[in-house]
């Protein structure tokens, strides 16, 4: 007899710490009862995710242990999602969760993305699996939104946004995942109501087929080549390809098999063959004007669902920290240290212990630092969007700052959540390693993240590659402005001083490996570059946190005086002072080491000869 | 239908490199073909592990996957390992692989604990879920070697030297994890036959019942305590209780679950029931005399147990390396950086990416690093049991290094090897995320190495509390003394030098900060001790992995000298220099930085309040 594996919802959210992001740090409520978040005021946010948090423990959360047991299975050539999993896709579009992201001209919410990032971390962190097939068949449907004619937009989008079909983003092939330019799938003109003959296999397609639907159709957006395109990503055409035809018969889609994985089991990882009977039809998003576009299309797609995947790595690591505080506080081990050569001295809780409070700090602060990285960049969206035609130039800049973010919250996001997640199993010990309790899902859930969507070195070069030297290297100097002026104004804040003086050096650090990229750029030094990016994410990501943590530290701090003694947010403002404090004296000064690494040029990883690499 | 999962053997080992330590770095073969180690020569040395590493891919090696996969079950109150364990079992004690390292007293052949450590490391790598069946039985028979009397001798070891029976050793209770000194279980004198009842319930007892011995017999060793005992471990007494009494009924020893596992599913991870019908009966190992002496008995155990884990953390790390390196010389994908706008520019195998260069050196010194730290640890054993009684001075030098680096083996083997296993699956993308190759898999079974035989936690405090002083603090000064040779020889090395320099540099900072340590503990400020133990403990394990990869390269550097060209021993030194270049360039210099950090005593840890860690 094996134990009875735990099977209840374990997900914890921390949703004082999303007010105060919102609310505190961000002022989301500036934007709020106006245009284009006009139905939205401070209330109806914070009741949503008071909702969504209740909702998501009670609906997805239960059938996160279970998914990941179960898995999925092909049947009879179809994928068969876990026990539960159908039930509630049905709740969750009959909740209208999904339709509050939604512009208001496709019947939605238009809620902020600053209230869809969070409401994604619930949604993500109760089950991560179950999330990302609603969170695919609304990726594609935002494409489709976005770069598809008035015709698909009527014939796709209502859909795809209630449920009623799923999507799929079909990118990867068998030798064309970090580098998709390779990819081999064809497309030719076939007749004249504009459709194409697909033809190629497709790998890793989450949610590639399931049953979840209320109707049996999925809408795969697929990447291929027309006939005669250039060689590379420019010649790459996205074509919307349902599984089944408007006649209602089958579209020539196969799924041929099921990834066996680490983790996100729930999760159908599937390869689909395209045209295996030369009948499959798909249809240029956009139409024939659209033509060898599925690149520029297809990043606006993945920057959403970057984000997405940082987000799903901070629900994780979020979930996981509180759950092994809970741990900390009730088991009871060992005696305080200055009694640890008294054998009868009272037990205490292991959160007695410095060695897991370490641990539990440092992931308090990674865990903040990673969801306000996310929330920051969503808040920029928010005024983007609202910015827009009305001051173009401070939308410039928030847009700017969106897309020198995505990275950091992608890459850091993962890495971090990985990171956190590795860390809970320790403070649990034994029992951690055991599906008694949830971390041991989380670290193998959370693993893909740092893959997926844009390997996280990939990230890195786009940071150093494409953002660094956007609009002319504008971003990234308002970027660096706004740190300036921040450690100008409280470099001698009377308590967070000596941490803002931190940041200032972590800064300087960063200012000159930037530098030393551009020379390297313009020295003809390219070589050294790819072998650097990796650790100046990390260098910039930290620097980026370190900030958000201190600047909310300065508003916590400001904040406590006002409140009574013995109100919980006594306690919330004093953990939000020490994750800052945490992160500067422990973290930050990793980046002015880093700094000096990399202007070292260690070549060593390029001058190894392959042979030497092993001889064995 | 789900794809096939790979059963194959996946293992690889790098014997180049072991012969490496023990031949040219170590020189082991000056202890060789003289007592104590008479029989042993080079050649069988070389031999040996050869035919070992051929052994292991032909057994275990292909039972590693399924064994996975497949998992332990409880049938009719026993447990069922997986298919193919049991013959594994069969052909391992007819090879007489175990019994090589037993000593000639017992009938075994009395290797070199340099060569064991190697033999281990391929027995662990190929199966780690395995392996640890016959290795709680040896670890169980040489606890009873050292301290059973002649008796016991007699009655246990042949039956658990030759795989008739197996063992286990019986530690932790539900509420007596780290803090085994809180242990409930009971113990009381029965009769006259030197008999104690047991009762109490032991939880993660690896071994805890399987059905792979000769004889369906398994000898679990107890902690216990004796009634009116001490408390705390003071108390303790080890118990010899074997499942099948002499008589050949049931002893009251009942298996009541297994756990369900992240990893090491083919280990059977049992909660045990004792006395559950108050008819358990027990023997002290040693007899009356060793009553109250469960822990120093225990301890000498857990000093062979700790290497073990370092051990299985350097094998799956190796073979985690050699996997990603195989694939990353296979796997084509994207351009070379010099042409990566050119769409058409031929594909490369991804060896030839900056960052996958990076990757793989980062993990070739990390394994070649935890692997010179394990042998290192070996050769000071055999060179302590070598000198033992002709040269006591020499032999107490030996004996101490041994003592000083066994948690720096054990928690640096283990945290690295999870790092490394990590980094693998990120070399493989995608890929790595699946079962379609072994790195996912290792990845899972090496998170309880740092957790198991003592956290890595407990390893600090091992270090900082214990080992620092031992012996009045001379073995911790021979260790810096035999660095500050090392530097003092090498630091104008006409290639190695400025390396050498950063050793020199690092060194300074683990002596600043240990003199921290001494200043805290004399100051009675020794809260802030387990706050930095961790961090110590790693800064301590990099300037010794840095001394050994830099003392392999000045070796290397020699040695190819000699070497013909075309020949592999060129490669093969050439791969030890940069390990050595890249580890003193990329991780030596976060030594002096976590020394300057830990100098800040940053106590926000301690000091934050338990209630601001979340308010949610």
């Amino acid at each position: 007899m094996s134990k009875p594996i735990q099977t209840i919802n374990r997900y914890k959210a921390d949703l004082r710490e999303m007010m105060f992001l919102l609310f505190e740090q961000f002022e989301v409520q500036n934007l709020l009862g106006k245009e284009p978040f006009e139905p939205w005021g401070e209330e109806e946010i914070r009741t949503t995710l008071n909702e969504c948090y209740r909702w998501v423990k009670e609906v997805p959360g239960p059938l996160n242990v279970t998914g990941d047991i179960e898995g999925c299975k092909i049947e009879n050539g179809r994928v068969v999602t876990p026990k539960g999993f159908k039930e509630a896709w049905k709740k969750l579009f009959e909740a209208g969760w999904k339709s509050i992201g939604v512009k208001p001209e496709h019947g939605g919410g238009g809620a902020p993305q600053s209230l869809r990032v969070l409401m994604e971390e619930l949604q993500s962190g109760a089950n991560t699996a179950f999330n990302m097939y609603p969170g695919l068949a609304f990726g594609a449907a935002e494409v489709i939104e976005a770069f598809g004619t008035h015709a698909q937009h009527e014939k796709y989008l209502p859909p795809m946004f209630d449920g009623r079909w799923g999507g799929t983003m079909c990118l990867t092939e068998p030798h064309a995942g970090s580098d998709v330019g390779s990819s081999s799938t064809t497309a030719h003109k076939e007749g004249t109501d504009g459709g194409y003959k697909i033809k190629g296999t497709k790998i890793y397609i989450s949610g590639g087929d399931h049953d979840l639907s209320f109707e049996d159709n999925i809408i795969h957006l697929v990447l291929a080549r027309v006939q005669g395109a250039p060689a590379g990503t420019k010649g790459l055409t996205l074509f919307i390809v349902p599984r089944v035809r408007e006649d209602g018969t089958s579209n020539d889609v196969q799924v041929t098999s099921l990834e066996h994985k680490m983790g996100i089991n729930g999760s159908a990882t599937c390869v689909i063959n395209f045209g295996d009977n030369d009948s499959c039809i798909g249809y240029p998003v956009g139409g024939e004007e659209q033509l060898n576009r599925g690149m520029p299309q297809m990043f606006k797609m993945m920057n959403m669902a970057r984000i997405a995947v940082g987000i799903q790595g901070v629900a994780l690591a979020s979930s996981a920290y509180l759950n092994a505080l809970d741990y900390a506080k009730e088991r009871k081990q060992g005696s305080s240290i200055t009694h640890w050569k008294d054998a009868t001295a009272p037990r205490v809780a292991i959160i007695e212990h410095a060695d897991v409070r370490r641990m539990l700090l440092d992931m308090k602060a990674r865990v903040e630092g990673i969801r306000a990285l996310a929330v920051k960049l969503s808040d920029h969206q928010d005024r983007a969007t609202a910015l827009a035609g009305k001051d173009d130039k401070l939308a410039a800049y928030h847009q700017g700052q969106v897309d020198l973010l995505v990275p950091l919250v992608k890459a850091y996001g993962s890495d971090q959540a990985f990171r956190v997640c590795e860390t809970a199993i320790q403070v649990y010990g034994g029992a951690g390693y055991t599906r008694d309790y949830p971390v041991e899902q989380y670290a193998r859930d959370a693993k893909i993240f740092s893959i997926y969507e844009g390997t996280n070195h990939i990230q890195s070069m786009d940071l150093v590659g494409r953002k660094l030297g956007q609009a002319g290297g504008a971003n990234v100097q308002a970027f660096a402005g706004d740190i300036a002026k921040f450690v100008a104004a409280h470099s001698e804040h009377p308590t967070l001083g000596p941490s803002v003086k931190k940041l200032g050096e972590a800064q300087n650090a960063v200012t000159g490996t930037a530098m030393q990229l551009l020379t390297w750029f313009s020295t003809g030094n390219v070589g050294i570059v790819p072998l650097v990016s990796t650790r100046f994410l990390e260098m910039m990501s930290e620097l980026c946190v370190g900030w958000l943590l201190l600047q909310a530290a300065v508003i916590a701090e400001e904040k406590k005086k006002g409140v009574a003694e013995g109100h919980p947010d006594v306690a919330f403002y004093t953990g939000k002072l020490h994750s800052a404090v945490y992160y500067a004296s422990n973290v930050l000064p990793s980046v002015k080491e880093k700094a000096s690494i990399l202007a070292a040029e260690d070549r060593s990883a390029l001058e190894i000869p392959a042979e030497a690499f092993a001889t064995a």
